[in-house]
């Protein structure tokens, strides 16, 4: 039977677990459970995962959630998925869980929440919270440093020194890219000071085409509609998108 | 050259890795990093791990931070650790991964920001946060209602169904721990109606005995100071212990 992939592509870790199995030739069917329309809550989603996260797989009758776990099984039981992925070697392996580990609570918290409460929110039935947001930006700038200079270092182009991605650049790039939209300004301010993270995104980018921008159309659809709502932006964009939720047009 | 352990005992994920070395006979030393004492920001320590966190472990020259990516480590090099805490197969160590990256956002993120922000805040130098306080409590009540209903389903003492524990046992059991240094009436009013989750963190605490109660000693003598301290509490506890914190006599 064929693995099934219940994901949304408006979602990172969907998107990381997509393109993970369109590089590596992995024979899936994706199955969409969309969010907005709160499709992770009905009882058959429920019976997939009693979470209802996405992204969940079932595999024969063997059913799991969280992306990183799912991208550690797919890259372990799939036999076609290249080393670099997922090292067999046991320290550079460890440094991989390592970094996925340090993932939650600093990038994913850090910049889910930010892009929620500036822009998400109101699509998915929310309020935004300027100060949440606000919160979230200290979280998000203080992991990107982190990246950049920790991470990074280093002559690599991926993250620990790799010179080919791992499924920890691959989650992490994912996240990032979420920040497409917000504002130009923002974006620019926030991932503008850190020159290796953007050459790290491009890197991965690169590494996975074109599935990488085949799995991300969605994304870039969306950003596309957001900066058409607001043609000519003036100073402190991001302050004024909080005060006017652009809920109407959506 | 032996395993060093940089901890603080204080630290529910410096407590898990501590336990399972000892639990697992492995030769290490300890190397205590004082929070409370800012310890974690010296040079030193930072020569060790970057990201100024404790648990963090040297292994000859392989220096690894996140208690998570430990514990996997540790299971995996030394060869005297039995196969329950990360087993071989490729399922039920997906399920184990599975359960340890909900752990960040969820009981981790509930537990730990409920005490810091009711009693240890104080401690730390930092302020106490009422709000803060009452919105984790909701993720860790939501938290204990999954492990009840969803992992502790079934006959098994331990998560996923086991007979035996796993990392993932020790990691959210030291969380719980943490639950501790709570007013009596605010825990039994947060664990009260789990009564799996009760039975669990004792099946877990006999499993890994003596070292569980050994290493969980200085968290007992915490918690003993804290209520000797308040000796005749009135309904309300947590809300006064916010508004009254208990700075003085640390």
């Amino acid at each position: 039977m064929k693995l099934k992939v219940y994901a949304d592509r408006m979602s990172q870790p969907s998107r990381a677990v997509l393109v993970f199995c369109k590089v590596n030739g992995i024979d899936f069917e994706e199955i969409t459970v969309e969010l907005s329309k709160r499709q992770h809550l009905s009882p058959e989603f429920r019976a997939i995962n009693p979470l209802r996260k996405v992204p969940a797989i079932v595999d024969g009758r063997f059913k799991l959630s969280e992306s990183h776990a799912i991208l550690i099984y797919l890259a372990s039981a799939f036999p076609g998925v290249a080393d670099h992925w997922y090292p067999a070697d046991l320290s550079r392996r460890a440094r991989i869980h390592s970094v996925l580990d340090w993932h939650h609570q600093n990038l994913r918290l850090g910049a889910a929440t930010v892009v929620l409460n500036t822009v998400l929110a109101p699509l998915l039935g929310l309020q935004l919270n300027q100060q949440a947001a606000a919160e979230a930006e200290r979280i998000l700038i203080s992991s990107l440093s982190k990246i950049e200079n920790i991470w990074l270092k280093g002559n690599g182009q991926f993250l620990l020194g790799g010179l080919r991605p791992s499924i920890a650049d691959l989650s992490l790039v994912c996240e990032t890219m979420q920040l497409e939209l917000l504002d130009e300004k923002d974006r620019d301010r926030i991932l503008g000071p850190h020159k290796k993270v953007q050459q790290w995104i491009e890197s991965t980018r690169n590494a996975t085409k074109p599935h990488f921008d085949e799995v991300h159309k969605v994304l870039y659809k969306l950003k596309k509609k957001l900066s058409e709502q607001q043609p000519n932006q003036p100073d402190g964009v991001m302050e004024s998108r909080i005060r006017t939720p652009p809920t109407s047009k959506m």
